[in-house]
């Protein structure tokens, strides 16, 4: 029985029996680590609390609650953690095309090196599934629409308050990011949305939630969905990112109704 | 002479040394790293001002000192400095289920990563020591008794707050944190709560302080305690961090006079 | 082609052709990830933006941009890059003596096991190098002369915010910091705040901002310069740290004028 437990939640089985749980997949990469060796209470929660409750809360999807976890793993640069959550994340419906934006994409908000960590673990994981380049996206796709009125807003915006302070910062912000990197084609604007909020909550970005809770909202992220992110952020984050955001959030919600 | 100095300012013998000067303990796992071959004014302050004078002033025990640094390591998960402080910390008399619970809490005050990190260092040390399973804390042990007037002021207060906003959160903060990660018995509230205020302090969550610096207090420790714990915790997390938690600290001694 | 393109970029590869584009210099060490079989995406960026495109931008130096990206990952702890930038910044003219000193410098702004990871680091790439004792700071130099006045002031308003809340802080930050490791020779002041800024930004450290970016411009960083080291860190430590410290910068550049 104990021995069936230790091996339960050895991390590896956590995500390969969670998503076994759910589709058909293949295994998750194996880690030796035996929790319970050092904490028998951890082991306890993984297998109770996170495992047959967090990830079975019915306000996101799997392949969601994924998408959260890879990018706060990759916001919080906490590259053991990665590679098996790569993988669970491909069991979980994320294509391989959508685990490499999410990595360009964070490359930008969480930083070169957290994308660099993530790219070591995201080539691991994609040699062992034998995912090769035609899976991909284009290193210049054809870019989703532009919307120019918010864009023009936005830019508006920030030229007139920062122009003047950096506006190297201010033009990549333009030319990079949202005339580029935002319209790639192969993460849809939500899910882009999704990875961004979930990096900044998970990183303690406070002060940039609101304009990218907003956005994320006009993407199509419920606010049933926003609150469960936090839910799950506490988790992988811990609580007190969670509770630095949550009057951040609560203003974004109060202001759109 | 030059040889003596680099030997005792190996990563591995400060701790050795450090605790050897107090009491009797085995020796921490050894590192390679030799500071002064990058840096003889590192090696300098690592003896000088460190080892023979921030770990020797007055205001907090070696164990508290220990709890500290342990928890400043897991909340910043520097995964290469936590076998030496969980091993020194051992030698300073915290107990291996106490490592255990401090590991425990900080899954969900600093996020599961950092959690999972420690235990894989504290899986190490444990071995390398002989600490078996009797002597880590149960994984449901007979939990504290509850302040149920506290308690309900608080989580009133949370769930008037944020109720609406992340309903998850706000139940799993009242049923997995306070009526149970906080009651678990082989971790004092004192050191609980000292373990907690300096993950915010070294992780920079300023916002978090106030509430748990007084609970802090509440739970026995002194204010020139938690001063020290300020001046400790400099070193380990850097400047910044604490003089960024220096007014908030303010506000709270100030309130509570 | 694409194997040309494929090699070009791979990590070490960047580092050594931009250095090579503009002086003579050794070959940085070499790192195996290939960053095209996750992300063409991103090895496009790498070349063509940051490449070719930031690292060659009039605002700053290569040696102020080495200087910056170095201090940005010792800042965020991010062992896996430092080797490449510590070697790439040796290139670019920062001398091993002031690669010590940055090291030195940031083990007390952003945490002594920070500064380990980049011992650690900075020994690989001096021992390849044949970088010897004869080439590091003393550990005890004639210190540079103390501004009195400008100290005098600084430490009195410190005292009177703090005194009483952490004297041991107080203590070592007029001791330890002011009238030792900002007096010591190796790095000019200049330079030390930029190091010391540029981790400021780096880690979201945004309320200690104003004191060094007013005290980095006293030491003659150009408004100019300031703009473009924020351009620049919002490559290597991500958006969201930057635009934090946008409005920051933006009170101190107005209150100078």
């Amino acid at each position: 029985m104990r021995l069936i437990a230790a091996a339960l939640t050895s991390l590896s089985l956590l995500g390969a029996s969670l998503a076994h749980a759910n589709q058909a997949q293949s295994t998750p990469s194996a880690t030796s680590i035996d929790i319970s060796r050092v904490s028998p209470a951890l082991e306890k929660y993984a297998i109770n609390t996170i495992q047959e409750g967090l990830w079975k809360r019915p306000g996101l999807t799997l392949r969601d609650r994924s998408i959260v976890t890879v990018a706060t793993l990759i916001a919080r640069n906490q590259a053991d953690e990665m590679p098996r959550h790569i993988a669970l994340a491909l069991d979980n419906g994320v294509k391989p095309a959508e685990i490499s934006e999410i990595i360009t994409h964070l490359a930008f908000y969480s930083g070169w090196g957290n994308a660099m960590s993530a790219v070591a673990a995201g080539q691991d994981v994609f040699t062992q599934r034998g995912i090769g380049a035609d899976q991909l996206p284009a290193a210049s796709p054809q870019l989703l629409p532009l919307n120019e009125a918010a864009e023009a807003q936005r830019a508006t915006g920030v030229q007139q308050n920062f122009g003047q302070v950096s506006p190297g910062v201010v033009q990549y912000t333009t030319d990079l990011l949202f005339k580029d990197l935002w319209l790639r084609p192969d993460l849809i604007p939500r899910d882009r949305s999704l990875v961004t909020v979930s990096a900044l909550i998970a990183s303690g970005q406070v002060a940039q939630i609101p304009y990218h809770l907003n956005r994320a909202m006009d993407n199509g992220l419920t606010k049933e969905q926003a609150s469960e992110v936090l839910t799950h952020i506490a988790f992988y984050a811990g609580w007190p990112n969670v509770f630095s955001a949550l009057p951040v959030a609560k203003g974004v919600f109060e202001g759109r109704r």
